[in-house]
């Protein structure tokens, strides 16, 4: 059976990519991963749907077994990506979405080297620090925190697959959604149609005296 | 400047890709490059538009000379791609399309890493055979020495970047032409953007006094 396709979306933090990503689930059959983490559900989260709540000792457990894709400590809380469902669901063929910071996806693409790296940025840092300003929710020493991350984060940005540019939302996902698709088109996607061609091919010319 | 897509079509002979390439250069703004031959003109066909034509001695003057992105022989005669005039229009950023041979076309990738390798594939080999035999042109020695030289090309397959099977001629060329308009958006031909980004956020998060 032919595999889905994994694909990691990164980008800054007012890159848009959350709403790119929450656009893609509503509109097509992605599998969206799940994370798991140490911080406590907020009102309303729910278990396997936000994340997967564990605790500290549940989650070093995980990392000890190899469970995880990668993991990452944010604010003394830890998150990761469970390796058994994202695996389960390539397997049966579907394309899972995985939304992770960019040292994670340098992670995903080591142990999954056919894994779509898919980097969303802003047009420019000026429209950059106007979506955070603007958003009207962060402080100033928040954006200017916000801003030193993505100084840091910039570094990633060549070690990516692709690079879309979200100026328009509605192209944005149109474009990350393409991408996922001809992805399946690459040869090394293509395993099942190339071994069929060979085979059909040279049993055809084979038969030369018909 | 932004540099344009090298992109190589192959694919067996019966699978349609001249059909496509004609349709490509018909609608958009792709430069096809002409090869160079020692093959003698036909009738009606023009220097320097349908190929350049050389005598034996210029042409291999110009594989001395390196002047060639690959060459081969074909039934006593030589073809070639003249590297000047593709180097030429990729800087001006225009994307270039190359219809050539498995052979050449990892050739190409050799000297041009970041060129775009599309192999065409009819769905089955069957339909393959049926392409070849309905053509009416072409004596059933020919379509079995075709279909000799198909068993030998499939081999190269996987080395392509993408395998698009032309079940469907509209469909095949618009995906063609898909995979080239998106390959714009890798990172390595995003340099741009990344040196602009790169700059403007490590300006913008050094003033932290502002």
């Amino acid at each position: 059976m032919k595999k889905g396709i994994l694909a990691v979306i990164s980008g800054f933090s007012g890159a848009g990519k959350g709403t790119i990503m929450k656009e893609l689930i509503k509109r097509y059959d992605y599998f969206l991963s799940v994370s798991a983490t140490t911080r406590r559900p907020r009102d309303g989260e729910v278990d396997g749907k936000d994340y997967y709540f564990h605790t500290k000792e549940e989650f070093q457990q995980m990392i000890d077994r190899g469970e995880l894709v990668e993991w990452a400590e944010y604010v003394g809380n830890f998150y990761g990506t469970p390796k058994k469902r994202v695996e389960e669901q390539l397997n049966q063929g579907r394309d899972v979405l995985l939304e992770i910071e960019m040292q994670g996806g340098m992670l995903v693409k080591q142990q999954f080297p056919d894994s779509l790296l898919i980097f969303i940025s802003p047009p420019s840092a000026e429209v950059l620090k106007e979506r955070l300003a603007g958003r009207g929710t962060e402080s100033p020493e928040e954006i200017e925190r916000r801003l030193q991350r993505a100084a840091e984060e910039v570094k990633y940005m060549k070690d990516y697959d692709y690079i879309i540019v979200n100026d328009d939302l509605e192209d944005a996902i149109n474009k990350v959604n393409d991408l996922i698709r001809y992805d399946h088109y690459k040869a090394c996607n293509s395993a099942h149609l190339i071994k069929k061609m060979e085979q059909e091919i040279s049993t055809f010319a084979a038969r030369k005296g018909e």
